[in-house]
């Protein structure tokens, strides 16, 4: 089975670990993966630091699926050291506020080199992955440069508002303001990457990880072509609610989400991507246990809609998480 | 008083250190100090490695001066740690056979930005020492990108010769096969940095310190208008010999010796720079103690001589040669 997953960093990077433990004991005769997949990052929280071109979530999924993730802190190389980050600070090189790590930042340096040779971001992600064979064949959403910045009130700005890009917001405001709007910066002009949207058209299952709706699985459908890709191909679409019990699992996407109207319950989520049936993008959608009631509802739009546990606490769980996913799209082949 | 060195790495730097341990308590009597040291530093050695901008020489100088050198090795940053490199590694990325530490990579990266912003590498380097305060003017011997090659004998080559970068040279190959020749690529059209003649003009020493005659000196003088500076000041010109009994006391600058032509000696490294009576630009030379013999053939060059110990076992060693050094300086004055 060939599936196709939209994602964003870490929550999005642990389903899809999960994804692979799931299939993982079913391979063919001899012994090669019965399954394909393509998994389809977001690009647009990537950010220039120091010179140096970070794509967070791309490095994400790498890690995580590479096995080279800490684990503890979901982002960043596991035995990580401090070493360069403690000199920036004492160069006073700005911003202090983004931790880039020792082993880390030598992802950083060998992107940003071959980005400098001419490599388009698609080809310079494929090299770094044939060190981190993370099982899936990992595509940036584009080769554009697409980075979102949030607007945020600012009474001591004439306009009372003022822009940011999203890892300052993120990171250093941990979206502690209100998100008055969500800008994706070059969006409008941007194209898929090679190989995006025949990912998403030749594909018999089109997963949405309980990523960030907003400004991860969000980012991806805003890409020209991407969201009509999905709403057309003939693989069913599954998503995973990332909102549980009206928050967030991880992360704080509520923030966004209120700066698109979009209220913080998976319900709403699943409203806010809409049924395919009715123009929008969604065949079934997963919530979480504590979530029943939201069943009714979904359905009411014309999505098949399943409360199962979307808790991951593990691997295992991830795993199990995903099968439900992949029974759910066998229920609406059906 | 007001002393300006012209300096390469290690020996250099180490040098330097002892000269300003010498002068630490001369100060006067409002607590300043009395003099003014200006390091003009080789930047023949430079490389561009992963994208950065690395300068051996000038971080030598200003992480030893700064308390921040690795002294056993002599190069790189104390407390050191190699993630980067490590990964980097793992990437494939090439070269392998530089070492970059994690805390010397933050260096490179503040340095490779603010070039990369239009500032000169004078300008660079001055924002560097504002953080480690070296107790000297760190002047670059020119904001203009000149890079040492050596050519060797290559019998796979149509010519029978090869150029490699100068730290190919040094650090892959250890300098093991004879350089026919010292190339200082850029160096013709190249032109002093702000304040490097004036540091020499308006000064009462200049000093050469046990530095490589031909890859550090050597290029710096090489840099239009610097030699003749130096050859023109009315201040003394005193020299240390890199040359203790027929071997350089660290480094290899015998190999690059043979390549223009002079023999490895205390004596023939003073004739190479010559007297500045006859054209050159050398009032006095110290010799080591265990090259007395050298001493009379110096002094027929017409440049003063004497012999005192020249090894740099220690910082107070180093600051009694530098001490041996301004007292020559001195007598020539006399």
């Amino acid at each position: 089975m060939r599936i196709t997953a939209l994602s964003g960093g870490i929550g999005g990077a642990r389903f899809i670990r999960g994804l692979l433990r799931h299939l993982a004991p079913r391979r063919n005769e001899s012994g090669v993966a019965a399954h394909e997949v393509s998994v389809i990052g977001n690009t647009a929280d990537d950010i220039s630091l120091f010179g140096l071109r970070v794509c967070p979530d791309l490095d994400t999924l790498m890690y995580t699926l590479g096995a080279g993730i800490d684990d503890a802190r979901g982002w960043g190389r596991s035995d990580e050291g401090w070493r360069a980050k403690e000199e920036l600070a004492a160069y006073g090189a700005e911003p202090g506020w983004f931790g880039l790590g020792d082993r880390d930042l030598a992802t950083h340096i060998v992107r940003t080199q071959l980005l400098a040779a001419g490599h388009p971001l698609s080809s310079v992600t494929a090299r770094l992955c044939a060190r981190w064979r993370p099982g899936v064949r990992l595509l940036p959403m584009s080769d554009d440069r697409i980075e979102t910045h949030i607007v945020i009130a600012d009474p001591e700005e004439p306009t009372g508002r003022r822009t940011v890009h999203f890892q300052e917001y993120w990171v250093r405001m941990q979206a502690a303001v209100p998100a008055l709007e969500v800008i994706p910066v070059g969006i409008a002009t941007s194209v898929p990457a090679p190989g995006v949207l025949d990912a998403i058209a030749d594909t018999d299952l089109v997963l949405l990880p309980p990523s960030n709706p907003v400004v991860s699985i969000g980012t991806i459908l805003g890409v020209p072509g991407i969201r009509d890709a999905v709403a057309r191909t003939r693989a069913p679409v599954v998503g995973l609610s990332p909102i549980v019990r009206g928050a967030p699992v991880r992360g704080m996407a509520d923030a966004v989400l209120a700066a698109i109207g979009v209220d913080s319950s998976a319900a709403a989520v699943a409203a806010h991507y809409g049924s395919r049936s009715a123009g929008g993008i969604l065949d079934g959608w997963l919530v979480d246990e504590a979530d029943t009631a939201a069943v009714q509802v979904v359905e009411g739009l014309g999505i098949a809609c399943r409360a199962v546990p979307l808790l991951m606490h593990d691997v295992a769980t991830t795993a199990a998480m995903a099968g439900e996913a992949l029974a759910m799209a066998g229920r609406i082949r059906a």
